[in-house]
């Protein structure tokens, strides 16, 4: 059998205190392994935080990966749990500072993803990566990450599908949409549902709850399955959540490209797409 | 003054029907243009229906554009009441049939989109399109369209914004999806939705009701603003619907690209993305 148990681990990060983000973390990802849990999901910047001051401050909390506190701390924790884990996480990396995420198996590091796009002040906290989406081969399946605002881009979920990826982690800190009206669910939300269902991809899309720095965060974590419906969640805004849902990366490629109703990745036209940058002013082939 | 009442209007087109189609839709956009509208999206496949049994039987149905009846008749409403349309329509062209959606202005015929994602049967039905997304430079701003398939492609949307449209006109024929649940909006809708947000596009999906040969359609129509949120809609599945939404193409487009909180088209990572065709297999650039 290929199938398990996906978690998603919403909680709120500390700014600025690493042990209690372990602890916390380290405490609900316990909760999701007596659940079954063998890939276990926690939210953007789940080491030290989110709100830097600048780039200095986001500099002093990075930690290297692997071997920094947090990740081995997590390290640890997969070994014993015999998990995998992919968390937030700021890395330091030869002088530079990324908004990172970590994979991590039982035994040990496994691979690092760094947000492809920076929201926001990011672009002055943060370095721009150059590696793209790559796509991770585990027992469990072929996993791509993106963090937060990269699922605003629905090349994030095209590029892990085309690279071979079941599932999408997502870590995020997701924040308030300006006009969010009350009787649709949260923008993030429908991002992970309709990235999932053009992809006939899994995704993870786990957010944090709190306010740092007069910046809210919106919680909302939830788990899609490749046909785009939620298996988990959403969680609500506020508090804690583990989700826990029954998956089967492996197991359902066969399905996730023979769908007789829409084949989404084989019926594309790549031969008449635009896909370059965007450049403002009268438009191209204009009639 | 830019802004400018545009209207969708649901309905349902008679299979095999044509003077039925041209007098449903013609009352239809009576009350549209009484309503205001200055732009009026009708649904996929409105000349003749849809569920054409086999190619011979598309073709059958099918009139040049310009110059065949319906055409014509939309041509001869949109001056008389000094707008445009956007309808589907199905299209003979040098003894071609194409799945396609006629623009039409007070002066006549402005251009013409061929369904570019043929869905399901339809890939028996139609001829396959070579010309990508065209984007009409109209007095309202600039008109790309895409048929409902389309929608589940996030390249349609890509591709027209980045072809400089300002609203993606989407006539449709939604059927139900797998699975959907009750709490989730339809996933149609959805695409419209995260469609117009990640390009900061307006979105006018206009789908149709009732059932053809056991197939039934859900309605559920919506305009959608370059925020994401609905501005009219979705209406129901059951009946007839005008909606109605002041939008702003021309006036909106330096708000359009410049959101504060995100700019998703300045933002995009072109250098990293995977765009190129589905080849299952192992994953590509796996660790």
């Amino acid at each position: 059998m290929t199938d398990f148990i996906l978690a998603g681990i919403q909680f709120e990060p500390v700014l600025g205190d690493p042990a209690a983000n372990i602890a916390a973390s380290s405490r609900l990802v316990r909760e999701a392994a007596a659940g079954g849990a063998r890939l276990v999901v926690l939210p953007e910047a789940a080491s030290a935080g989110y709100m830097f001051a600048d780039r200095a401050d986001a500099r002093r909390h990075a930690e290297p990966v692997p071997g920094g506190p947090v990740s081995s701390a997590w390290a640890a924790l997969a070994a014993e749990l015999d998990l995998w884990i992919v968390a937030g996480i700021t890395e330091l990396a030869g002088g530079k500072v990324y908004n990172a995420a970590v994979l991590i198996g039982p035994e040990g590091h496994a691979g690092t993803f760094r947000k492809a796009h920076l929201w926001n002040a990011e672009k002055e906290l943060y370095d721009r990566q150059e590696d793209g989406f790559p796509v991770f081969r585990t027992p469990l399946g072929n996993i791509a990450v993106g963090i937060c605002y990269d699922a605003w881009f629905p090349e994030t979920f095209r590029s892990a599908a085309l690279g071979g990826a079941d599932l999408l982690a997502l870590p995020s800190n997701w924040v308030p949409v300006p006009g969010q009206p009350d009787d649709v669910p949260a923008m993030a939300n429908l991002m992970c549902i309709t990235g999932a269902h053009s992809n006939q991809l899994y995704v993870a899309g786990v957010s944090r709850v709190g306010t740092e720095r007069d910046q809210p965060f919106v919680g909302r974590s939830l788990i899609v399955g490749p046909d785009g419906w939620p298996l988990a969640g959403p969680a609500d805004g506020e508090g804690e959540a583990v989700l826990l849902a029954r998956v089967d990366l492996i197991g359902s490629r066969a399905q996730r490209l023979g769908n007789p109703f829409n084949q989404p990745l084989a019926d594309r036209r790549t031969d008449v797409y635009r896909t370059g940058d965007f450049r403002p002013g009268p438009p191209e082939g204009a009639v």
